[in-house]
């Protein structure tokens, strides 16, 4: 019987698939000798039956030595699980290198509603996320931070999770844990901090779901040799007012330069900061991160950073944005209660913002401004939010319309943060 | 999202697929528009959640219509979920139209330990049984027995079974259940028995889960519009003596022409024509039997089918077997309490009996005839087993030798039909 097989007959009864076997299944698979039919019906066993956590740890172990290995021990990373309006990464890693804790990351290409973090910088006139492993470990040193694109992270995993997402076996937390954890372990940073997003416009939509994958995702990173801790972050509401790959920029570096920002941004990104300090061992992490911010430290080791990369620093104070714009009316009055996360992001992917599908263009000016936070009071008409970009925008605007919840009575902000592992 | 990504979501969980889900998931893997790789994930989630009853029956009825569909209102039919040595067609089948009940059997080759019923029919020099359906049809009304292989029969079922052979998804009671009813609906005889085998040559071990099986088997049919019947009978053992094609059809005709026969084939064959006859509604079954036995009518029936469909009626005297004959001893004394079906089953298929992948060519003269029944006497060295037949001949020694169980205290040999329902 060949080892597939084998791990079938195992799973579809609930036993547990030796270490061994699930190693065997990841190679044969990666390799091309399992077909997607065999490997599909036992991602469907681990589906229903589960995994233990002994299982968990194997298949990620054997996803993450499934391509080339990176090690920088050394350095600080963040993980996001994936939001709308998500600019963290560039907001407290550059606070973080700033404050003496360098950053490796390497990262792939996003798919989704709005771009990933490398589409992101990209819009910044003359950014390129493709360095040689040499530059790129220059520029950790030099720099202390560097985000470059690594096109060969754990292929194992990339083969399963697309025949995951068309075989209905996506929502399984063996299989998330261990998709997420086999990437950043081969990513190799010594310290990571996972960013786990609950809420309308993320995967786990209860705080509860939340903490239980934020858990896992600490364990399997400890036992491969990471530290690791983990925040819950509210994602029922974009973070921050923009929405889109260079008003995502132009947001952040507001925040960077001391300037006004949003409260919840200025909350999430203060915090990953700190907690990635924590993590290195760094002394009095909350007085080191209000100094780079009061110091301008901050914002100039982003403009080096940019300028390590090929970006043009001169282009940051004023990033390019689409030239069609149109506003949205608020369609009643009251105080806003919520701004519904998922129906902004599926705007800003319909304005251009985002990829449909793999290989789509993406247009760095496109994107959505809201011009109101959680608790605002707002007349009827009073211009909500801003659309940028020419694609569909009748349809995005409604979008963004019907997001906008308004309560006749006043409403308090929510905490951005909901806790911390 | 498409229909089988919907199937998916429902039976991931534990839910029940509606019929018109079932129906276009069914069409839509025939036509080749649902890939393998998602029709693997349905399939293993059936199998670890199940089907309800409805749910096994709308699959039974979209598989059955699946091909082309035959009608024989008035005919019977049997069928057997397979073992070693079965003859029951052979000889049960001539036995109930020599009593009046018209047998239109159409079946697909065999793929197993042995040949199916074609292949066994098919080691009569000339016999064929690719008959034009005008021809099947003419042949049913004139001789009352006719035997032919139907390509088209539930390609659906055919297709989908290949896949759970090779995603371990095989061994599923509404999977089975379904397979077998969709392909015998699908030849359209008004009445059916089913012989479901029971034990180590059989795919159900106890006969509790023959019941389980018998018991969906009848629901399936009488759902169908088919009248329905089942025994269990006993596979722990081959039924009589011969296994391999022209020693099944020497064995069958010698229990035609009322010469002496071992008594578990018998009993097995007199109880299969006598069963389909009460289906039939034929009054005083068991009268009828015995008579088409003792005049004759039941072999001059056999002689009139085999020359209808091409068959020499000259070479039933002495049909061919392998020139390569050799005889396997005793390895001790005693009596014989076991003669393992699965062990003389692989013997035969390895002396070229049977395919051991699909499109292997099958040498009608092979095969194992044992010597002695269960309960008799044998001396160390007294020749148990004959085998006929030049591939393999040391491994299928040692294996007829191993499959024999002796016994120092007197056995009584066990009945051949465990169950009636």
């Amino acid at each position: 019987m060949s080892d597939v097989l084998e791990a079938i007959e195992i799973k579809k009864r609930g036993g547990e698939l030796p270490e061994s076997l699930i190693r065997s299944v990841v190679e044969g698979y990666t390799a091309g000798r399992i077909p997607d039919y065999q490997m599909s019906a036992l991602l469907m066993a681990v589906f229903i039956r589960g995994m233990g956590y002994e299982e968990t740890l194997a298949l990620t172990r054997a996803m993450a030595d499934s391509g080339k290995r990176y090690s920088f021990p050394g350095c600080v990373d963040k993980h996001s699980t994936g939001g709308v309006g998500d600019k963290v990464s560039l907001t407290a890693l550059p606070l973080a290198a700033a404050c003496g804790a360098p950053v490796a990351k390497l990262s792939g290409r996003g798919l989704g509603i709005t771009g990933g973090t490398i589409d992101k910088l990209e819009s910044i006139p003359g950014f390129s996320c493709s360095l040689t492993e040499e530059r790129f470990r220059r520029q950790v040193e030099e720099v202390g931070l560097a985000i470059a694109e690594a096109g060969e992270l754990a292929p194992a995993d990339r083969a399963i999770y697309a025949l995951r997402d068309a075989t209905g076996t996506v929502d399984s937390l063996p299989l998330i844990g261990s998709s997420i954890v086999s990437k950043k372990a081969a990513t190799g940073a010594g310290h990571l901090l996972y960013d786990v997003k609950c809420g309308s416009g993320a995967f786990m939509r209860t705080p509860e779901e939340a903490r239980e994958l934020a858990r896992l995702l600490i364990r399997l990173s400890e036992d491969l040799g990471v530290r690791a801790a983990a925040m819950i972050s509210d994602m029922s509401r974009p973070l921050g007012r923009a929405v889109g790959n260079a008003l995502e920029v132009r947001e952040s570096l507001r925040f960077l330069r001391g300037e006004e920002a949003p409260r919840d941004l200025g909350e999430v990104a203060r915090s990953v900061a700190v907690r990635l300090l924590e993590l290195k061992g760094v002394s009095e992490p909350e007085r080191a991160v209000g100094r780079a911010l009061a110091s301008g430290a901050a914002y100039e080791l982003f403009v080096r950073f940019v300028r390590a990369q090929g970006g043009d620093p001169d282009s940051l104070a004023d990033l390019p944005l689409s030239s069609e714009v149109r506003e949205v009316p608020s369609p009643g009055e009251g105080y806003v209660e919520r701004f519904d996360a998922l129906g902004v992001g599926r705007a800003a992917l319909l304005l251009g913002a985002g990829r449909q599908k793999k290989g789509d263009p993406v247009d760095p000016g496109a994107g959505v401004e809201l011009l109101v936070d959680l608790g605002d009071r707002v007349e009827e008409g009073q211009p909500v939010a801003r659309l940028y970009g020419g694609r569909e925008v009748g349809r995005a605007a409604g979008l963004v319309s019907g997001a906008l919840v308004l309560s006749p009575k006043p409403v308090p902000p929510p905490p951005a943060i909901l806790d911390s592992l």
